[in-house]
């Protein structure tokens, strides 16, 4: 792969026209535009109305989704027939359909990312600043609170705490280092797939991935749910594992709790490498 | 934030170009165009065949939306195993999903409403007239009561009562509080992701949303159904509610039913506070 | 309404612009083209190759729907508990699905109908010919003839019978009367989105239709399993419930086979005139 | 059909106006540009950076889609009762899913196959070299042996043996000529898909189709396990198989295996064949 540099350079598939399913527009080299990497500190962002805004809208959408999500894990939860309920199945759907269509309500206000370990992941990546990054956590879990306040205040406290409250743990049959392992590459697929669907190189090539980007980032959020929810409920998402834990407020709950900011964060970070070295090779370019 | 009126004038959003999800392509600012506020009464439209036209189309609408989804509800509710059955998710699934279809069908006709709530929410950022809003909302309704009826002659008049009907009510062990919480919220879910989805800024970046916005709006409708058919078997939509309610027709419904029209009417006002005052800042950009 | 010709005549709705969800884009009147109507009989199309090519088409589309379908009723009905299957929801899908995933395949080729109820609705508002659609149906026919008899190689005849075969019948509790309206109502929720998904108008203004209209046309015929499943197992598509007919071979499934022919040429016939006639107002533009 | 050459040549539909569903576009004939056939080897190509990418990028996506499908599949069969898991149909969605949100990631990298019969089938119709296809079968069954290595190390060993490991076998009551069978229908179904998805003319006709192709094609993976995992448990992957028989490695999972590579290559050689000779014909246009 020595000398090889130029191939990656152009960011060009050579043998682009053979790969069937794909970008199959043919376009010149370097159509897009890699936007310059985001500065740490921007302090003109600060006063901005928009800056503010995004912050509202990360909370309100985290705060919708663990209303919806956490009241949809009560109703199965609660029955003592799962049969009569949405199911575990119905779960999953809550918890993708939600981040789907959240996504497509607040791309255009915050980049809807909803998710602290989507905002470490894109932060990673240089693509906003460190300010923005922070604000933007402290409002995701500050909603996260909120929407799980809100499904207790429904529930009443003793049924809410029966019922689990949604909190992340790890079932029993599994270790730490499962549960660890599990949370990792579960936000491996999530952070990757939102990598994919917003590569400023695809845009160029077809400029409709937008709209359809939160199809698939909600899709991989409830496939991850199927396979993960026996074995830690499923977190991939620092701010709703703190949320429900909070409102929860069980030793069990926050014993476990490590391991949903930890795990989510090394998948981020593993997404984030593994698009910028391997798929976009920008570490590369810049010889 | 003050001084900052330029910034929320613009509508742009200052720094776009981080936001890695959404609306990536790069635009001049106020590239779109407002449309203007419609008039409370517009006599010239009562003499126009495309509003007598649209007013059947939500008729219709609205009839099989209650047509299918209350047939579901019965054929989940009767069976004594719900194994054997589409199940709750599958009732989810109707609603969303019929959503979706007739939204899909009906948006370039009447703008596919087929729900009061999102009747009045539209009117109240002034997107249609008065009188339109209120001839939709009395076809929405005729259609719902016909819907409804047409599954009681299917399964006749004993079993249809036994089965509940499909009739909103709200369930033991949750207050009229909760369940008037609960339809705010979940209307709040749905009439966001409206004005979301056909929001003209929006629509001018990329200019295929009008497409695939039925997607997340029915995803929004089957969401809040996962969440909420536990506590009220999730109205959302007044039409709905009444049309069960009348042709079920029992005291226990009668008395819960003003929770489902009060309970959307807030949500959907709340939603349209939301997108004009923080999202849009359509308040401020007239000073 | 009298004297509003011109309004009717330019196809156009007046009140576009405040339509909030739908064709958004602000276009030229009249800049759609509608096709003249298909004749009854064109010769030179039996001397193309694209002629026969669309019928082998229609037959191996048939034939794969059959087969994936009829396959996937029969695993759900053999196993003694349902909740070890993919369940009457998974059914669903199954059927919903496959129109989906057909129609986005053949689309090109013959107009992916899959369906007779569907090419005869389009009959009806002459897009297609006399001879093609007959040749259709019968090539869709055929088709699922061949589809279920692989399904009954697979599973055995005599399992096959007892599982009932997916032949359509109409339940214990529903009168054929039910039975004829459940298909009437059904077809007409499929060919209704059919109609609105290819109107001519529609693909002017958002010329990308074509790519996503697989989807709610699927999710129609998803939606209609959900809700008559119970009470006819559901049809709409005279091939799907010959083919199972012609396989299982059981007096009670012949008995009550005209509903499966009737009713979804009924309903197909409604959609065709609800859509030309209300919607599109065509009869009345030659005046 | 004698002398209609010239109409098969042109490739074009001469009643294409008349066919409601699908390119409605009135394109010129022979916008398209057919891409020259793939040489056998490629010597240039193996001193690219992009090849070994998309290598590395077939391996990932292997990975990812055995670790979660396998541990959905743990996830209900150890379960005594499926109603709290997320069922057999929450199977198929994981398949399906992750077929859906794969390709859309991996397809401007490497096509994204993520399966060795898919690679076969447009190796056979010349998309891609051999070097590349032999190259991305042996990274694809890397991927997906570590991908249920991963799920087992979670499990452990004696578990995951009970509970079957994810690995196909020819259920009771069926013969290796159903299961056979079952697999060549199957992967016709998605490799048809795959073909109808990638055409090069309907990719000239609407220039988004590439952003849409991976829903119909996760779509046909989801369909036919709905089908066929009472039968095979649904290979039509012939690395997935592989990979779970390696890990779980039970003489019973080695005895039916070959089923898993002839069946699906089978199934999408037929597919090759249908797609290039019947709906193509690009025999004949040779001449």
């Amino acid at each position: 792969m020595e000398g090889k540099e130029e191939d990656v350079h152009l960011g060009a598939n050579k043998y682009r026209e053979r790969q069937p399913i794909g970008t199959a527009a043919q376009v010149p080299d370097k159509d897009y535009q890699e936007p310059p990497p985001a500065p740490l500190f921007e302090p003109s962002e600060l006063s901005s109305w928009s800056f503010y805004r995004a912050g509202i809208a990360e909370f309100i959408a985290t705060f919708l989704f663990l209303y919806v999500t956490v009241l949809t894990v009560m109703g199965v939860v609660k029955s003592p027939t799962k049969c009569s309920t949405v199911g575990i199945q119905g779960i999953a759907w809550a918890f993708g359909g939600m981040i789907f269509a959240l996504v497509y309500c607040t791309a255009g206000i915050s980049g809807g990312h909803i998710n602290p370990a989507v905002t470490f992941g894109l932060f990673l990546a240089r693509k906003l600043s460190l300010t923005r990054a922070l604000y933007y956590m402290v409002m995701q879990c500050l909603g996260a609170i909120c929407g799980a306040g809100v499904v207790r205040g429904f529930e009443g406290g003793t049924q809410y705490k029966l019922a689990g409250g949604g909190a992340n743990t790890i079932a029993h049959g599994y270790t730490k280092g499962d549960g660890l392992g599990a949370e990792i590459i579960g936000t491996f697929v999530l952070v990757y797939t939102v990598f994919s669907a917003t590569d400023a190189k695809r845009s160029a090539r077809d400029s409709h991935v937008p709209i359809l980007a939160p199809l698939p980032i909600g899709f991989a959020v409830f496939l991850v749910h199927l396979a993960t929810i026996p074995i830690t409920g499923t977190g991939i998402n620092p701010a709703r594992s703190l949320g429900a834990a909070i409102i929860y407020n069980k030793d069990h709950a926050w014993n476990d709790h490590w391991v949903f900011w930890v795990g989510p964060f090394i998948g981020a970070a593993l997404a984030a490498l593994y698009h910028q070295v391997v798929i976009r090779a920008i570490p590369f370019k810049n010889k």
